[in-house]
């Protein structure tokens, strides 16, 4: 059975890391669904009009074994202000599932819902103070447990390609990002 | 007045190479319009549905500093057969005003229509073939004068930072790329 990942969206989304995401994920054999907290039609950070999946209520009765929030503003304070995505976040984290963030998200997202407490992670530069304690320095992408954080659409690539190596393997990875030229 | 680009879209082109330089241009300050050969609704190769801006036709009396095609298949074959588009290429091309392509465009698209004669580029590994003596090896990105080609999804960040500094300069370029953490 595919693993399987939600990504969900909101105005202002940032799409290039949203789309490596899903770009990377799908290659590597993860059934991904693209969700918006809002209309099924969003207009993301720099413009690019995305159709979602699905909206996320049809989501929420389903478990993921990630969720993956991309950064960008103001879609991570959309994100951040859904109630029914953050009680997804809460179950996640708690189940020992993997939950992950890019950018303005762990700082704007995780941190607001106390889903860095106890954590390793990064975000944009800038937000740092947003996580504290668990701001860990130098790192493009942090791994710690259940929880892939990492900083903006320049490690985006990075980040998807960890993802993939977590949920679909090491050799299933490394394959995706040769046939991406990403290596 | 702003620089301008048109980036075509179809049916399974590779939506991380066209949301790279839609993201990053637009960064940039670039006015770039997204636009579909076909309908206006796209659903790209891994599956991303995006909408376009416009459809070509009403792009066609338009000129643009630049004319950036996505890879991805069966997009980039979509792309080639668009009439209104190879004229518009050609027209580009003889005007010396920029044109680019990534990943199969440049063997699909370009060296279909005669548009990689004299000029140097590169393209996806196994298509070098289609380029036959403009293919240049272990580049990148290769520009020739305004002939701009890249590789693949790998790569799409490095052509689309090279197509910004072409555009809007070297300084606007680097300061795109730090604040997305992409130097
Ligand atoms: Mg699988
Ligand atoms: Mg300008």
């Amino acid at each position: 059975m595919s693993k399987t990942a939600l990504l969900p969206i909101a105005e202002g989304s940032e799409e290039l890391e949203a789309i490596t995401v899903v770009d990377v994920l799908r290659r590597a054999g993860t059934e991904l669904t693209i969700a918006s907290v809002a209309d099924i039609s969003v207009t993301m950070s720099r413009g690019t009009k995305l159709v979602a999946d699905a909206p996320i209520e049809v989501c929420s009765g389903n478990e993921y074994d990630l969720i993956v929030l991309p950064g960008g503003m103001p879609g991570a304070e959309h994100l951040r202000d859904s109630r029914i995505l953050t009680e997804m976040l809460k179950t996640q984290a708690e189940a020992g599932r993997l939950y992950a963030a890019i950018c303005a998200s762990p700082a704007i997202v995780l941190a607001s819902h106390g889903l860095m407490a106890g954590k390793k992670g990064t975000c944009y530069p800038g937000l740092e103070h947003s996580l504290a304690d668990s701001y860990l320095e130098g790192e493009d992408v942090v791994a710690d447990g259940n929880c892939i954080t990492s900083r903006g659409p320049g490690t985006a690539m990075a980040f998807a390609l960890k993802l993939a190596e977590m949920l679909e393997g090491k050799d299933t990875a490394e394959n995706t990002a040769r046939g991406m030229l990403a290596e």
